[in-house]
């Protein structure tokens, strides 16, 4: 059987005031004296009362509910500021409704007039990352909107995102600061967004450094197998090839394997860095970790929309969370 | 600026019937002719009308919304299971609200009273594995309570769960079909229930074929670094080894470098099987996979719990689900 539930009647009784009485002390919507407001919120604490949360909703109008749009709720990266989002939402008593949209046939205007039927108070579209935009749905909603690890084609859109721009940066610079000179960069396709941020600043650090890379850029595929690939022209265009920047971890996980199958010892032939930190988020703990890659900051953004989104006006515009280097062992 | 939201006012209005008429036609709450039923149907869909959810909610007294209480809802098992509930409920209109045990300061009963208060429809409680059992909560709530991914003290709860048992020995099974004939077993601690059940039937069905391991089971922990060190104890004492279970696919990892390194090859010398299938819940599609390993079906086990807790009786007692056999190139 479960414990009974506590009501405000129970409280009035023992705190010997009346439900009216009760009710002002606890919903401080009526004058009454701060002996009689702490004595009625003491015995209230004391008996483990709490209000009941759908009345207090429908009273305010308020359903205490986010809605949240992902456009693929079983992508990797999605499913870490998912979970994030819900974790920080929930501390807050605020509940998620989600819609896959990969889920139903039905297309995003109906996932639309049922977010709104449910009277979100607000909304959080989740995508899979920075390689294409995201149609804008801001104004089909007159609660705020967050979009998260994407982008919209509206630059007054709320945005919470990585920073593929300082991710490129990053990943160049630390192998520069190894005494790396001859370097390579192994990426995604040449028209994905994010590939294309990330080589261009990867490329102007090396001009800030005077330098270029040793082979042209390889554009491809977010894939292990397009790793092991493009590291074998590599090594066969630049034998000597001292660093290699791999646009994810995926493409530096098959890379490493072809270069060290190669007889190269890495890092001590060739430096290798990934992006995504894959490693540590699969272990939730920090565990030995064996790739250098960069932590782009999915928890960080999860984290930081759940909590604008209950601010009174988050600020418009994109907001990029920094990437962090996380050493290992391959530079 | 948002589109207008359709009341039912809109509806009555332009289906030419009144306010009443047109609440009863599409609440199905009194006696009308089927054809004002339909034609006011019709109104309120070309409309694109839809209920004021929270109001139905009040008026029912439900609030659409399941407790979800986690663990640790960072840890990337706890996060697949989480992700696809959230998404199968979304799509039945359920929304959800997250407690992480982690998180809080306060203990398991603020969150209980917190999840009550909020006049939850049902509980779902997300564990991190079957390693070890959580309390069980069925008591304490009035609505039904379903455990994924972990299992409790009480034999009575509705627990939906990974089957350790299954994959020992579905894992033993492969190697011994694949002709391998001396075997080891490398796994997590020995007071780990499911390192000890995986390890106890992979015993079971080696003994079913009249053999027993090549070397003693070694127990340790479910991390990379363990899978090298246990490896290259288990190639020192027996040399010609030609088959490992790995309990886990970061075990195997580590497991495999060493093997490789040793100088054998993977699986033609030493054939190797994880357990998680890591590789393809971390890419969310299908790509080149590498190691063989067992799926043991988080996302099964996080749509089976969104059924069966919106039906009105789910039965008492542990449902196991089926785990799978995923074939790559290391056996």
């Amino acid at each position: 059987m479960a414990d009974q539930l506590i009501t405000l009647s129970d409280v009035a009784t023992a705190a010997g005031v009346s439900l009216s009485t009760a009710s002002k002390a606890l919903n401080g919507t009526d004058r009454i004296s701060q002996a009689t407001r702490d004595h009625v919120r003491d015995t209230a604490v004391r008996l483990g009362f709490r209000h009941n949360a759908l009345a207090r909703s429908f009273a305010r109008g308020r359903s205490q509910t986010i809605g949240v749009l992902t456009h693929r709720a079983s992508n990797p990266f999605t499913r870490i500021v998912l979970a994030t989002v819900a974790t920080e939402l929930g501390a807050k008593e605020q509940a998620i409704l989600l819609y896959d949209a990969r889920l139903g046939d039905q297309d995003i205007t109906e996932s639309v007039l049922q977010l709104r039927a449910r009277r979100i108070d607000g909304l959080i579209v989740i995508g899979t990352g920075t390689s294409y935009p995201t149609p804008s749905l801001t104004s089909r909603f007159d609660v705020p909107v967050i979009y998260a690890f994407t982008s919209t084609e509206d630059p007054n859109d709320v945005t919470i995102t990585s920073d593929d721009t300082a991710i490129g940066k990053l990943a160049a610079n630390h192998l520069l600061s190894k005494g790396r000179r001859r370097l390579a960069h192994i990426t995604a396709e040449p028209h994905d967004h994010a590939a294309q941020r990330r080589a261009a600043s990867a490329t102007q650090a090396l001009a800030d450094a005077g330098l270029d890379w040793a082979t042209p850029v390889r554009f491809g595929r977010w894939r292990e197998d397009w790793g092991e690939d493009a590291a074998r022209e590599v090594l066969a265009e630049v034998p000597d090839i001292d660093g290699i920047f791999c646009g994810s971890d995926a493409i530096a996980r098959g890379a490493e394997r072809v270069v060290r199958a190669s007889g190269r010892r890495v890092p001590e032939d060739v430096a290798m860095i990934g992006v995504d930190n894959w490693e540590q988020l699969m272990h939730d703990q920090r565990v030995t970790r064996h790739l250098t890659t960069i932590e782009v900051g999915l928890e960080e953004i999860g984290r930081r929309v759940a909590a604008q989104l209950l601010e009174p006006d988050p600020e418009p515009g994109t907001q990029y969370v920094a990437p962090q280097l996380v050493i290992a062992e391959t530079v």
